[in-house]
Formats: C-alpha cells, sequence, structure tokens
C-alpha cells in the first residue's frame, strides 16, 4: 500500500479540518447552557463533545453524501447525531463500572470531572439526543420523513444490542479470557465497524445514493471500521501516551480481546492493510471523487492518535 | 374526589390486564433470545423487561390513541418503546452510581443479577432499541413516516435533558439539601411527569386527535404524571415494603426532594387529589369514551404499589 504523500496529507488535514469546524459550530448550537437545576447537564455533555474528538463519523457521513451527489450541509443534523452516540458510548466506556479509565484525549474523563451518576446520566443525554437531532432534521418532503425513519432504522441497529453494544458486551466479557479468534472479530465488527459502517451509509442514504453505491460503500465502512479498531489497539502498544492524550498499553494490562494480542503485531498490521487497500478498492466506481473517502481510508493506518 | 367502586375497580383490573397481556406478548416477539458472544445483553435487558412493571405508560399510549378514534393495535410499537425507556431510566437509577438500589418490584434490581457493566449496558441497549421500534413502527403511507417522525422528536425531549434526564439530574442534586418548593415541583415534572405526558401525546399524535384533543390530553398527561410521583413518594412513607417489591422509607433515608418531604403528607396528598380532579376535568370532551382514562387518574392515588 503507497503512503500518503506530504502534499496528500496537507489536502486531508485541510479537508478533515474544514469539516471539522463546521461539525464543532453546529454542535454548539444544538447544544446552548441550559438553565436551572440540571445546568450541570449540558457542562457534562459539551465537555466530553468537545474534548477533542477527531469526528471521524460525521466527516465519513458528510463525506459519504457529497460522493454520491448529495450537500454536505443538509447531513450536518444526523452527522452531529452520530458524534452524539460515539461520545456516549465513550463516556459510559470509561466509567468505574465498564473500563475506569481516567484519561481520555489528554483531558481527565467525564466522571473524574462530574461524578460517576452525572458522567452515566449525560452518555444517556447525548444518546436520547441524537435521536432527537434526527429526528428533528428538516423534513418538508414526504419522501426525506421516509428517508430520516430509515436513517434512523440504520444507527439503531448499528448502535444497539445487535450492533455496538452487542460488541462492548463480549469486549468485557472477554477481558482477561483467552478468547477465539472468531469473538475478537465480533467484538471489532460490533463495537466499532458497525457504527462507522452506519455513519458511512446514513450519508449515502440522505445523498441519494442508488442500491450499487449503497452496496459498495457499505463494504467501505465496514473495512475502514474494522482498519480503525486495529489501528486503536496497535497504537495501545506502540503509541505514546502524551500524543494520544491517554495512557498506551491499557488493553494489555486489562487482558482486552484485541487482533496484536492474539495474532501478534506483524499479522495486526498486515490484516490492517488489506482491509484498507479492500475499502479503498470499493470506491473505484467514484473515480476522482473518492479522494477525500480514500485519503481517510489511509490516515487510519498513519495516525498517531 | 369519589374513590373507586368495587365494580369499577374489576372494570379497570380487567383492561389494565387485557392490555398488559398484549404488550408483554409484544415486547418478548422485540426481545428474542440473542446468540452468540454478547448473549447476555438480551437475558439482562428482558430481566428487566418482566420484572413486574405494571406498563402505565404503554397503557396510557394505547388508551388515548383509542379516545381519540384510533387503533391500539397500531400503537404497540410505540408503546412498547416507552415501556422500554421507562426500563432502562429504572435500571440506571438503580445502579450504585445512582441511587444504589438492591431491591426493585420484589426482585434483585439488574446489576445484583448481571454485575454493574451489563446492567448499564442493558440500559443504554433498552434506550436505542426504543428508538428502533418506533423507527421500524409500519409506516405504509408517506403521513405517517411524517407522524412517526413527530412521535420521536415528542419522546426524545421528554426523555432527553430537557425532560426525564434533567429531573434525574435535579434529583441526584438536591439529595439531602433543603431545596426550594420550585426545584422540587422541577424534578417531578421534569423526571416523571413529562414521559408519562408523552406517552399520552404519542397515543392522540398516532390515533389522530385533532389539536383540541391534544391540548386537552397533553393536560391530562401531566397531571397524573405529577400525582403518579407523589403517589410513590407517599408510598414510600406510608407503603408496606412487602406490597411494593421495595425498602419503604428509602425516600427519607436518602434524603430525597419529595412533596410529603417539603409539605408534611396531608398537604402532599391534597395536592394530589386536586391533580387527579383536575386531569379528570380536561376529559370532559370525551363524554363515555374517557371511562379507562378517568378510572387509571383515580386508581393512581389507591395504588398500593
Amino acid at each position: 500500500m503507497k503512503s500518503l504523500s506530504e502534499e496528500q496529507k496537507a489536502r486531508l488535514r485541510h479537508y478533515l479540518n474544514d469539516r471539522k469546524a463546521l461539525i464543532d459550530q453546529r454542535l454548539r448550537e444544538y447544544f446552548p447552557p441550559i438553565d436551572g437545576p440540571a445546568a450541570v447537564i449540558s457542562e457534562a455533555m459539551t465537555y466530553s463533545l468537545f474534548a477533542g474528538g477527531k469526528r471521524l463519523r460525521p466527516i465519513l457521513c458528510m463525506a459519504s453524501a457529497s460522493i454520491v451527489g448529495g450537500l454536505e450541509e443538509n447531513v450536518l443534523p444526523v452527522a452531529c447525531a452520530l458524534e452524539c452516540i460515539h461520545t456516549y458510548s465513550l463516556i459510559h466506556d470509561d466509567l468505574p463500572a465498564m473500563d475506569d479509565d481516567d484519561l481520555r484525549r489528554g483531558k481527565p474523563t467525564n466522571h473524574k470531572v462530574f461524578g460517576d451518576a452525572i458522567a452515566l446520566l449525560s452518555g444517556d443525554g447525548l444518546l436520547t439526543e441524537a435521536f432527537r437531532l434526527m429526528a428533528e432534521a428538516p423534513s418538508l418532503e414526504c419522501k426525506s420523513a421516509a428517508i430520516l425513519l430509515e436513517v434512523i432504522r440504520l444507527v439503531t441497529r448499528a448502535a444497539g444490542c445487535h450492533g455496538m453494544i452487542g460488541g462492548q458486551v463480549a469486549d468485557i466479557l472477554s477481558e482477561g479470557k483467552k478468547v477465539e479468534f472468531s469473538v475478537v472479530e465480533f467484538i471489532h465488527r460490533h463495537k466499532t465497524a458497525a457504527l462507522i459502517r452506519a455513519s458511512v451509509l446514513a450519508g449515502v442514504l440522505l445523498g441519494g445514493g442508488t442500491g450499487q453505491q449503497t452496496d459498495a460503500l457499505g463494504s467501505y465502512g465496514e473495512k475502514i471500521g474494522l482498519a480503525f479498531q486495529i489501528s486503536d489497539d496497535i497504537l495501545d502498544i506502540e503509541g505514546d501516551s502524551i500524543t494520544m492524550g491517554k495512557a498506551a498499553g491499557a488493553d494489555d494490562k486489562k487482558g482486552k480481546a484485541t487482533y496484536p494480542a492474539l495474532l501478534g503485531l506483524e499479522k495486526a498490521k498486515s490484516i490492517q492493510t488489506k482491509l484498507v487497500d479492500d475499502a479503498v478498492e470499493h470506491l473505484g466506481q467514484f473515480g476522482e471523487r473518492a479522494e477525500p473517502l480514500e485519503l481517510i481510508a489511509r490516515y487510519i493506518i498513519e495516525r498517531k492518535k
């Protein structure tokens, strides 16, 4: 696989930064401070929403809408909802009842700042508000109401107990145990790839993609989702705690079921490279318009945090 | 206020049991056992879903659809979703990070059986699946897709950080403190009344109610929601632990902000009676068809658990 050239890296940085700015601005609008006895919930939710996330899922949603001819602007409510779901999952994942992590992206985790109860509720809040954002996305025409419902169905399947939550359950249950490769694959496919794939497919649906485009981009999303989780696990071994903003080596300490732990670093890296190459191949039909999604796929391997 | 006659009690019992059976059957269909590494999540979700809930919210949704001329059968997916949201809120509420309760409806709480991590995730799962059920409710016509989106908006507002979650935040923050009456009212209005009101209004929307019917039934829902929370708090003082299936006196021990704690039992009871009388008055326009909703309102005061 080709590495990204300096020029490509600069183009990708520019692309990601532009969209991150749009997403951040929109998220600020969606989550203004709340007055009254429950004011702290908006502080807690926005604390984690603005704790330095890469906005990978919303950017994938926007890029996928665009590649099939839709307007990025139109998918922003759904894109932001996907970031809310991702953020809720991190807040709950970090709780003492789950992974018990103190640091995330270089900052104290939500419960370290707001306490366990408010952290739990702010995760619940972000998950609920995510569906509000999706349901409130402008739907003046009858057709888009039906499509929004389809997007909600897609996202709930990816985030629910047959998707992300199922993956987290298997992840927790596998800690400290010797598990089969099929279980590690189940965890990655559900815990991480499902929501990343759904982010891509939500963009395709909202952008008006054809069945063929949906198939190709669904496969792309699935493969980069798996590659993303593998790179997370590789970074946990090879990465630098300061750059990542969280303690390296945490997976090993907890006995997490990961590709590198089960197959070794080299094998994990070669699977990852193959996944990204396959993902890029699925973009063939889109020609030059595929560049953002191709660069994002390649960046997954090269990222340092 | 008139007490319920024995005949009315029998009619209400029959009415509630019939609907409870339909809801339970549908919930079983919606949550079949899951195979694979995450199988325990479906056990944990159904454990709490079938731990003896009264199904008040889904029954209110069905009764409200019916009173405006809709079919109860058609609102079952949304009705079941409301029960999932209620159940998730109880599971999270019982966690050590929140109220730390060991017993609910006479059974060990979810985390006592499945551990904190799985309990947390099963709450997340029920919340997510609730939106799946709503989005998957049959919507063959364009009109019903738009209405389902409106129902989702209504429910997210009632369950989110401007509704139930906001109420829970204020509830947690007020524990052991002397708070103003306005804060207690805020807690009850948000923590309990919001979702009960939304359950009524979801039925009205799906049943095709008019604006005038929506106004009247929205007020009905708000008032019985507040009355329901007051009866919960009165039961915590006067109730019998065995009948209720949870420890009486828990609110007092935790220093919870309740109507009886702030105003005394007699004043709390007179407010509750007034709320139920007002709620029933809002049913005036419906004539005889209002009987189920009227009986439910009166039952709120007389219930023992």
